[in-house]
């Protein structure tokens, strides 16, 4: 190291303090010890240790969409990347900002074959929007700048640094502090406002809310748009953030079975879109299609997930004359606690009835969870999130980063027994930094949804390999015990009594918490 | 679909039937529930399910690694397979041989942009050695069969198959079984022979043996040239299956810590390659060399991975005159039981003592786990598998994949805390198997190595942030907990007389049992 210069690493991490960039969720290694030594010398970062990568950059994804700040994660070479990018799938989906910062072997060292050797620019490319391998220390905190730059632009983007070795390690001399500006949402301009105009004057309209037209400034004009012009609000199946409950403008979800989704856009002769895109199927199959609009329907665009939606829809607002129109809003509503035997329906009561006020839910019930969001309409007010990217394995972590950036908010996972087998490690983070998490594991003890799909294809009842494939039954997981195990508390429901008692507990404590209820067969009736 | 016709997934199912692929690790999704139907009809494939893809693909690995046969995993599209990448890291690093099925969105849904659309092709390509899209389902048996040639190479390749839904359940006609030839390794030429001869000849020689080389008869022929012409026998610090123990031709393993490496190779003038790559560190530091021979040594390549290198080795012996020579074998050395305080020196030789006949061993125990080996040459002839990628998270699942493989021998998992909690669900498939897998999880609640790692780069002790990121105490895994709760036995021990009943246990038992041995922190000593 020359006289008078920090390293690469350094660099890095004032760099990303200097730029607000305040958690870095890690998973480090020998290749970013450099850079963790840096985060231990300079202040402003907390560092949040996962044991999985997928938690950490699950994590960075909950983290954004709560406050919408790109976190930083640490990575290990190619193989650590790997094990992160099902959850940053998801969050390039929800189109959340995040920094991974990815060590990478000595540059001089590369061409040696070392064992962890691996094209990780190759790895990190099919789910980052921004790459660049910092491989000359004195240009490391101008690559930083970039990298935070990148994970910024509206409505956020995955961001990739990788940091060789030698670059973390070598002479960035003393540069100055770079703070990259901050890119402003483009602006949506009036031809497009005045198509969606028509659009909705014309009837029969949907207007489809996605991204960020589904909470605030932007959702508040959505409902005086369709309490002026009679239009319906209709959101994609899967979302980043809904604000919804009491005193929220109720926006109609549009179903995941296809059967489902087609009777609900069946009537819209117009879909008008704010920050979605047009409905399609989750899947495939053979004999369904998978563009679920009605046929002949017009789709007219009027704001991307790039753009400022609020200005958008407010713009739209004025456009039909509802400047001045009081959005219709959901009254509170809770109903009453069930009791006794467990039933789905009796579930989402028994959550609609405790959920706390300004809860964020994150929701990975599959199967289980269907009904939870028509029945929590009139709850207290709260935040739903879905997976956007379909990948299993991604509300643990949510959850994680969420609570790390709402501390003051309480955090309800509600997880398949399934789901969340993926990622069970983010229950350790939980419990290591005391994170506000209830979680809710329904125990159906059965990859339910592909049953279901199977029982679609199969001319028969399942045969031993498939039931194998499917079941969860043998031996059954002890998720009670799962938790406890890494230090969360934890309680097992039998019955809606049961449910009820141990979700006001969780809700009651200000740490992680952990319910297993048991779903007998016959619980979906 | 036609009349007289099969689907393009039991196409699929057939052929691989056909060409003795008999077992499939599998985590399926919905556009993979054809074929899993397709599965449940056509007999001859074990499906094994996990609970994580990781798990999967690490566990065709180690089948791979005990069977020299592919087996099949099954992924769900682009995130399924990347959470399968890592142990594919490992297992393309150790040249074991994969056939992955991957699951993709029709082609005709691909353009929609549906959430679970990614770049599949491109997640595959940093981990794979084939790569096709089996996009016509009357094609499928045929691009199918190329998958299994292709993974059969020697010494073994990842093969991946990414299967469009609508080519699952598209009409195949009837394809005739396609059964791939079966290629044999290369021959290596004379040349290579003398050359290596001459290099032994020429004195303060090694010969680094890698790969198959460890084995069998390429490793007898390698014990009589050692014995005839002095050379000293070698490996590398990472292997992907040696054979040892009593009886066998010890061999030396190269060092994972960069200083003690170059001491081991400082006396030798010439390196003879028989299946290894001349050695490098695992990890470049700045005031350290990454190549590890001797200044001026010769490196002579006798023969690679892909080639006979049993032929290889017993050519060198008769060009060295070493065809009649015995080569010399370890003998039977078992130490006593020690007692009291736990000592790795200690926890070594209850392993040394103990292991039965015919193990298999898993070493991913890190830091706790660098004398183990030394102490074991004198044990019961076993196997030793280690790590060839070094992405940590591979030996649990490693485990699931030797045991289904060698149903009739034990397998004995040592592994790190810190690493068993990248794949902990590998238990539950343990269980589910009832497989013959005994696991040791050394619990000394820290990331060891990069602690010691740190001391290196750091100029004082680490702070609160360094702490964090790698330390494992707060809170304490419970390692008994995790077992039992995905229905695994298991028991604690906490000093030498405690690990040596617990791991008698263990070998006793037909299922699995895992262990958790406390490290108090003056172990190391």
């Amino acid at each position: 190291m020359h006289v008078n210069t920090i390293p690469g690493s350094e660099a890095l991490a004032r760099t990303l303090v200097a730029s607000d960039v305040r958690v870095c969720f890690a998973n480090p290694g020998t290749s970013e010890i450099h850079f963790v030594n840096a985060l231990d010398r300079v202040e402003g970062i907390r560092c949040v240790l996962a044991l999985f990568e997928g938690v950490a950059t699950g994590a960075a994804d909950g983290y954004y969409r709560l406050s919408g700040e790109p976190a930083a994660t640490l990575l290990h070479l190619g193989p650590g990347l790997a094990n992160g990018l099902a959850n940053l799938h998801n969050a390039r989906k929800a189109r959340s900002g995040i920094i991974n910062v990815v060590g990478e072997h000595a540059t001089y060292h590369l061409a040696l074959n070392a064992p962890l050797t691996s094209d990780i620019h190759g790895v990190a490319r099919p789910f980052s929007d921004w790459i660049k391998v910092a491989d000359r220390p004195e240009r490391v905190a101008q690559d930083a700048a970039e990298a935070i730059a990148a994970a910024r632009r509206p409505p956020g983007q995955i961001a990739t640094l990788i940091l060789p070795a030698d670059a973390a390690w070598g002479p960035a001399g003393h540069p100055d502090a770079v703070v990259p500006p901050r890119a402003a949402p483009r602006r949506v301009d009036a031809d497009a406002v005045e198509a969606a105009a028509r659009a909705l004057r014309a009837g029969k309209a949907a207007l489809v809310l996605g991204g960020a037209a589904l909470r605030g400034r932007a959702l508040a004009a959505a409902g005086r748009i369709a309490d002026k012009t009679g239009c319906k609000l209709l959101c994609e199946n899967l979302n980043a953030r809904v604000e919804r409950g009491a005193g929220r403008v109720p926006v109609a979800r549009i179903p995941y079975v296809v059967d489902q989704a087609l009777r609900a856009l069946a009537p819209f002769r117009q879909l008008v879109l704010a920050g979605a895109q047009a409905p399609v199927a989750f899947f495939a199959y053979p004999d369904k299609p998978s563009l679920l609009a009605a046929e002949g329907a017009v789709i007219t665009p009027l704001a991307a997930a790039e753009d400022d939606l609020a200005a958008a829809l407010e713009a739209l607002a004025d456009a039909v004359g509802a400047a001045a129109t009081p959005p219709v809003t959901a009254a509170l509503d809770l109903p009453a606690l069930p009791s006794g035997r467990t039933t789905l329906d009796g579930v989402g009561a028994v959550i609609a009835a405790l959920l706390p006020d300004n809860a964020v839910v994150i929701d990975e019930a599959l199967t289980s969870g269907r009904s939870f969001g028509a029945q929590t309409i009139g709850a207290r007010p709260h935040d739903w999130l879905n997976s956007m990217g379909g990948s299993i394995g991604f509300g643990l972590p949510l959850a994680v980063g969420a609570a790390v950036a709402a501390p003051d908010r309480k955090v309800i996972a509600l997880e398949g027994d399934g789901s969340s087998m993926y990622t069970p490690q983010a229950l350790w983070t939980m419990a290591r930094e005391n994170l506000d998490v209830t979680i809710v594991v329904f125990a159906n003890r059965a990859y339910r949804i592909l049953q279901g799909e199977l029982a679609g294809v199969a001319a028969g009842p399942p045969g031993e390999r498939a039931r194998d494939m499917l079941s969860l039954d043998r031996p059954t997981l002890d998720f009670v015990g799962l938790a406890r195990a890494q230090g969360v508390e934890a309680g097992r429901a039998e019955d809606l009594d049961g449910f009820a008692r141990e979700l006001a507990r969780g809700i009651a404590s200000s740490g992680p918490y952990l319910i297993e209820l048991a779903l007998p067969a016959d619980a979906m009736a």
